[in-house]
């Protein structure tokens, strides 16, 4: 950090114990404890994507964590409603994807276990209470309210995602402790969880949207990949950032091959919002499938269903070096992304953002 | 403006002779001269839209303007192509509105003369010729070669809008001065002119992916309504913005009872993107037909006819108070838009926007 240099706005930092207001986006399947460890070594707040683990998975990742560094950690889980079975609805996706399934001479009935994306529930709040993460966040809303009550009687800090100013004051009235404004440009699965298709609001709206209306510190998300992204959240009213795709060509990252290479040749825009690929809208590098079977679908089963029957086309076309049914997560800024070590590229970020706003101390 | 503060980058006070980095935006049908020459006078770049006038009241409109200040002037023009009339596809779009003619009391076929949107054309660069704007913008790509020819020998600065990187370095390879990076944020038509929906990018992504692809300069539109989505534009590598929706409650605005007490009445983000009031997309606030009809739709009529249809049902019910068929043109940022005279807007920003990014001189 440069000598004399102070943020224009410190509550991020008071509120979670950290050097520099940039909390890496906790991405499931594609992150885990490394880079956590290596954006906390950095000064930054790592974070762990919980929504894929089973418990004895986070409590290890704490564990881990712990041994490596003395910094706060964030664990992130989902608060979805898990979806009764559909064989109807499972059916006639299947049914549309079949053509595929031939085309890679798989078996259309074919099925591969995958890690399911799983909501919070009392196990996983047991584990909080046993490792007591500084900072615990939510994505689709936020779990019951008892469960909300235990984990803030453990004294983490609690967030959650907005997507719109609607759901950015339904989530202050609830007593989290800061709000992760997600623009729509934000890649992975949209935080949305009251807002229709089409409301999510972009950062630079969303942001001063926010900021003008709660009382909470507002952390923007979405499009952010460099310092001059950092900076712009802060002119705009937010107190930190939230960082994502900018992470992924990290070594620390832990995407395959497929995706690295959809990552790394992203010039422009490349990415869309669809719900094809999980049934849940989320934003991912375009690819055959999303055209094909149409960005927004009512076909998709309910997430995290819909991924099912796409398992085993990803597998097969990955095999063959192909992302036609892969999610390749990215948000707009995919383009800005670079290779380097996680904790460098959150250093000279953090130097870049100082540079334009920072305040002569 | 502040004593002893200085602009992070003057390329746009430069390029255009201006005190303030700061374009109002060009809004067809809901601004004229008057708005151009109050945010003139404040020191900003005042745009008269000329895509909805005559070439009598473009030269009209310059001789006022420079009858009452004496600062560049902007004319902004359309260049998309004008549609064959389609009988079968309008019959097609009146028939699904016939329900709603039927609700108002309406004959089906009832007509109702209204201006419309014509591309620029060989008498209106006449009238360029003839009135030596120091700025010309287009507004969907650029005219004909010739036509564009015809302009740049004026010495006019010549503008147009790119939405993603492909329509950026498009439009730099022929020739334009300076780009604006339209973000999907952005109230009233998308000047998208060859992506497909959906690859809009948002102002926080687009802006520092056209900066750093491009040699001309770049000014930030979409999501900006005050000093703070100013200072933002700049952090982002922009080296000036244009604001169209925060200029709409201003005194000087053109809009009717309807539209303004939509913008008025908006909290958080009530817009929409749809090509159902004109055949393009476009954004402004969600209304009944919107919903109704679907947000994009196949059978609306090719820009700009599918209005003619509409405007019977929309003076019907404006003259209820409704805004149920009215183009409520309004970008992702309107709830920050405030009544106050245009010039005291302009400066009031500058100021905000000065005091995030400006430099100590």
């Amino acid at each position: 950090m440069q000598q004399g240099m102070a943020w224009p706005d410190e509550r991020f930092l008071a509120l979670f114990g950290v050097e520099l207001p940039i909390a890496q986006a906790p991405m499931a399947g594609a992150s885990d404890v490394e880079l956590a460890i290596a954006v906390a070594e950095a000064g930054g707040l790592g974070s762990v994507p919980c929504g894929m683990l089973v418990p004895e998975q986070v409590e290890e990742s704490v564990r881990i964590f712990r041994a490596r560094v003395q910094r706060p950690i964030h664990l992130n889980f989902f608060c979805h409603e898990m979806p009764r079975d559909d064989p109807e609805r499972e059916a006639a996706w299947r049914e549309s994807l079949r053509p595929h399934y031939e085309e890679l001479d798989l078996d259309p009935t074919a099925t591969i276990a995958t890690p399911l994306r799983v909501p919070f529930d009392s196990a996983m709040c047991d584990v909080v209470e046993a490792t007591r993460p500084e900072v615990v966040s939510f994505h689709f809303g936020l779990p019951s309210a008892t469960l909300l009550e235990r984990v803030k009687a453990t004294g983490a800090k609690v967030l959650s995602s907005a997507t719109t100013l609607e759901e950015g004051e339904w989530l202050e009235a609830r007593g989290v402790d800061a709000i992760i404004a997600q623009g729509a440009e934000a890649g992975g699965h949209s935080g949305t969880f009251l807002a229709e298709i089409g409301a999510q609001t972009n950062t630079f709206a969303l942001v001063p949207l926010l900021s003008d209306a709660l009382r909470v510190p507002v952390i923007a998300a979405g499009g952010i990949a460099d310092g001059r992204g950092i900076a712009a959240a802060f002119a705009l009213g937010a107190c930190g950032v939230q960082i994502g795709t900018a992470y992924l060509l990290s070594k620390e990252s832990k995407i395959g091959t497929v995706h690295r290479a959809a990552l790394a040749a992203a010039r422009g825009n490349p990415t869309r919002e669809t719900n094809a690929l999980t049934g849940r809208l989320a934003r991912g590098i375009l690819n055959r499938h999303m055209r094909e079977t149409g960005f927004v679908t009512p076909l998709a089963p309910t997430y995290p269903l819909a991924a099912n029957a796409l398992a085993p086309l990803r597998k097969a076309a990955e095999q063959r070096g192909l992302g036609d049914f892969s999610p390749n997560w990215a948000g707009q800024a995919v383009a800005l992304a670079r290779e380097a070590p996680a904790a460098e590229l959150t250093r000279r970020w953090a130097a870049e953002a100082l540079s334009i706003v920072g305040r002569s101390t």
